[in-house]
């Protein structure tokens, strides 16, 4: 194998990414695990660094018990890619050849069956990610098939799990995250007009997400903006169109700053007029004062569900009740999603919080035909919670 | 279920649709399956017009070859965006409760086999896509547990390989994409400079792929611009930092602009200096001849492994080789690829080529420690080849 000859730029210390691989055995162990092949995009970067837009081929990092590193397994075109973003060893980024790319006879998980039984694991108990966007049912069969011998058990979420505690090297880059959130959210604010064109305003809120502040520069969220308005409100995965905004119209904001592939959600609504409709004022009260209240209560020790619950409460007493949960937890991730699919605050989710979890929760409020939205990324601390941006909960008016 | 109160906005006729639907039915007697099930974002897009960023839960088609309609399955706050966005009739669009969503104990497609026998057809040839992104291994175990009597098959890439001949509406809205990756090429030349922080240049990118042109914004493009410099060149998927682009280096542009998720992918090189070394000029001299000479050949009635030949014949000729495909099928899509996965212009690839088929070629040249890429994206006419985007083929000098 060539030598490696290019400068490594992992993000953290090649400590903390063993002492990931540390916790993750940890949790292996309890499952009963002996290898665990992750293909979920965010758990690879966290253990490894890897980092790069190559999930749309099959690609995994093997954790193994007995190993100390793990495998970085991917298209051998990556290969110069896991060099320059992971603390492996040269002889842990492993490539596979490019016929192994869509092809009808062989797949990448064939090769990487290969692997694990080259280095004798084929009879051990093997995790993959069973739901994870970038591991098929495809790759699943092809386990099933070259690892007979091989007990393939449901690792999904394991290494997720791990990644719910950051470490705060990993919160730096969530407030700088946050840094990057206020600016967009103001872009967007300052681009919402009568007339404006959907895709102008949005592309505004792009070129915010990427440039950043002088400091820092921003990285791609991991969901697209949605400043859906007037009646589309009610579908909240639109995205835009050509058309240009209309006065008189809510406007919801379910925006994101990334930085280094972590996270800040933002949401915010704007009311296109010099007064919005009484109903909708009285909506936005209850919900930044229920904002307010709930991230005033939170500390280490309640459980999701509890958080919930001082919502819902608060909301009750106006009138109002939500079905859907009001948050989750977020952090490193890539598309489609840059939540972690862990906890959630929501009833019976009995996730006790603890200093350095981070959450994004968003209260969606939709009525018949009108809605309000606010949302805020923060991080448990010691004593309570602190958000990652700053900028004002209210209804904004854009006359 | 409730009246259906909001304007469908579908882009093609309902005759479209359905004619896409009954080639899908032809595909499916043929492969011996009565019902597919489809999670491609595409593919579901396709056959009903479903857009939305919704694909980061469990959603799908199912297409029965005796149902006229095809139901559409998805997350029950996204049946609003399915009425906005699709031809389907009221009573074909079923929404899952939420509860269903990132759940271990029950999953999105233990509720659409439910619906699979609701519907009768759970003793029949049930096709799945295997290797979809969308499509999750968890999922296709669910389907085999509660369909115990039905035939589970593989349908993966079946609708893929229908989209493969565009309409003329679909070649319609890649002529408008074109037109919007003329304005990103130009903006990201125009951004490139020495001093120039990276995510500064994709910012302004990424302006131009939203704002679009005068007449039609844009849309988010599957895959996030490329524009890597220096030693980054030889790892094809690392996205962008903070570092200014410097001066006496290359930059590779691979771009894309997208219009109502059709797309025109367009790469480029670029050198930030007054002359470019000798061996890159001569690179590019070679290769770019040998797109052009390639795309002069092109007409209908040859295979595409006939089109790699005629280039790798050229650069033959001046002492080159190129291992990978130089091309593939493309058009509609969403992330994490804008590839369809079915044609390549590749040796071996037997499918012939006929009027409004479409293509990315990329010819992507990398030598030990410099390289340069040149690519278009085209459809097959009745005589020849024509490009979406018409943008100078050169090797772009920036002082």
């Amino acid at each position: 194998m060539k030598k490696r000859e290019v400068k490594t730029m992992t993000l953290f210390t090649k400590d903390e990414y063993l002492e990931r691989i540390r916790k993750t055995k940890a949790r292996m162990a309890d499952a009963g695990i002996d290898v665990l092949v992750v293909s979920d995009p965010a758990n690879m970067n966290y253990l490894t660094g890897y980092d790069g837009w190559s999930f749309y081929v099959p690609q995994c990092v093997v954790v193994a018990t007995d190993a100390e590193q793990p495998l970085w397994i991917g298209r051998g075109m990556d290969v110069a890619g896991a060099r320059h973003t992971t603390f492996l060893n040269e002889d842990h980024i492993i490539g596979y050849p490019d016929d192994y790319v869509q092809n009808p006879i062989k797949h990448p998980m064939n090769f990487v069956a290969d692997k694990i039984k080259t280095c004798g694991w084929e009879k051990r108990a093997i995790g993959v990610e069973m739901d994870a966007y970038y591991f098929s049912a495809r790759g699943f069969i092809a386990f099933q098939k070259d690892l007979p011998k091989a007990e393939i058990t449901d690792g999904n979420l394991l290494v997720s799990w791990v990644r719910l505690i950051k470490s705060d090297d990993e919160i730096g880059y969530m407030k700088e995250a946050g840094k990057i959130a206020e600016r967009v959210m103001q872009t967007a604010l300052d681009n919402l007009s009568p007339g404006v064109r959907e895709c102008d305003a949005v592309a505004a809120v792009y070129q915010a997400q990427m440039s950043g502040t002088e400091k820092f520069g921003g990285d791609y969220p991991a969901i697209v903006p949605m400043m859906p308005t007037g009646e589309k409100t009610s579908a909240p995965h639109l995205t835009w169109t050509d058309d240009p905004y209309q006065s008189e119209q809510a406007v919801n904001l379910e925006l994101a700053a990334c930085r280094h592939r972590y996270h800040c959600p933002i949401a915010r609504t704007a009311y296109l007029g010099r007064k919005a409709p009484e109903k909708l004022e009285r909506l936005a009260a209850v919900t930044v004062e229920g904002l307010d209240l709930t991230l005033d209560t939170i500390k280490p020790g309640m459980r999701c569900e509890e958080v919930e619950l001082v919502w819902r409460k608060h909301i009750a007493k106006a009138g109002f009740e939500k079905e859907s949960r009001i948050g989750y937890a977020m952090g490193l991730n890539y598309p489609p999603d840059w939540g972690e699919h862990t906890a959630s605050l929501r009833p019976g989710d009995k996730t006790i919080l603890a200093p350095n979890m981070t959450f994004h929760m968003i209260l969606g409020m939709w009525m018949d035909n009108y809605g309000f939205e606010c949302s805020e990324s923060f991080r448990v601390t010691e004593t309570g919670c602190k958000t990652f941006a700053d900028f004002p909960r209210k209804l904004f008016l854009k006359p």
